[in-house]
């Protein structure tokens, strides 16, 4: 952009946001500079903070401006319950399906052999102690249901049972309002397995 | 996000940036706080020092630091060209051809009647008397081929030639390494009549 450096400089550092190109961070910047200084200015202020004040809870990993965050606070939870999923997005949509009342832990990550993310890069160990603290009496493994989600589900799933834990998961099956001739056959497959 | 307003007004911020939806801004958040804290860091400074520094040029109106853009600044362009462009990623894009050597006008924006952008909110005035300073030979409409843009260069076409001046338009025609069997009518049928 003819050497304005400062110009470039904000559109590299927009193209290092995750699915944003060459072309997006240009828009966007554009979309700032023209017609949006004062979204640019929140958006700032909005980094800053974050980055200065959010850290992961104590208990679950998530991300919380507190030591708890404002689930694992939440004296209505049931503290027996203990579910597990890959990231903070994972949790939020649990949370809004509004059908779970027990506590979660955010593994941030899943295993990855072809990544280099091992058994030690996702939190394994300190949900094994988080696990054995007394009350949890049910892990409920709510990774997702891709290769390397179920892979992170088994091998939690060995460790957790070889804790004398009780161990569950997700069950698979035919979404809601799904009519069955667009549904894949695997998940058919599972859903007929799994029938109640 | 279970009262987490911090990281709430971040997503929100994100959500903000032209093509970014709620999933994608959530997406963002998360990788930023967990994986590029440093990148937080570059987005936000980035943010703040372009709001500060970056203004449009006095001449052609794209963004620059200085008075002038660096286009503007440079003696061996040809002051008897004038390119007048919707946006300064238009600008960019005819810089990278590599095959104009002349100066620029920058729109920021186009005729959009049903958007309620007339005449007068893009820079029809000041290109006026930009292109009446006595250097300027001839000006190229580069304004897009679409409705909108062909609108606008309609419009500044017949305003700049009433003042006298010389008033060409991009050639419109076959893309370059384009099969003719894949190219549309319209562009064939131009092409054929701004055969050379």
């Amino acid at each position: 952009m003819g050497g304005e450096q400062v110009l470039d400089e904000l559109v590299e550092a927009l193209r290092r946001l995750p699915g944003v190109g060459a072309k997006s961070a240009q828009r966007m910047a554009y979309h700032l500079l023209q017609h949006d200084r004062q979204g640019a200015a929140r958006l700032a202020q909005a980094l800053e903070r974050s980055a200065l004040r959010l850290h992961h809870c104590a208990r679950c990993h998530t991300f919380t401006e507190h030591d708890l965050c404002a689930i694992c606070r939440d004296p209505g939870r049931d503290p027996r319950l203990l579910c597990v999923v890959e990231t903070p997005a994972d949790l939020a949509a649990l949370e809004r399906s509004n059908s779970y009342r027990g506590l979660y832990f955010v593994l941030m990550g899943r295993l990855s052999p072809l990544d280099g993310i091992g058994v030690h890069d996702i939190g394994v160990q300190p949900l094994l102690q988080r696990a054995a603290d007394g009350t949890v009496a049910e892990v409920i493994l709510a990774t997702g249901f891709s290769a390397e989600g179920e892979a992170t589900a088994h091998v939690l799933a060995e460790a957790l049972r070889a804790r004398g834990l009780k161990v569950t998961r997700l069950a698979r099956g035919v979404p809601a309002g799904s009519d069955l001739e667009y549904v894949d056959l695997s998940t058919i497959a599972h859903a007929l397995v799994d029938r109640r």
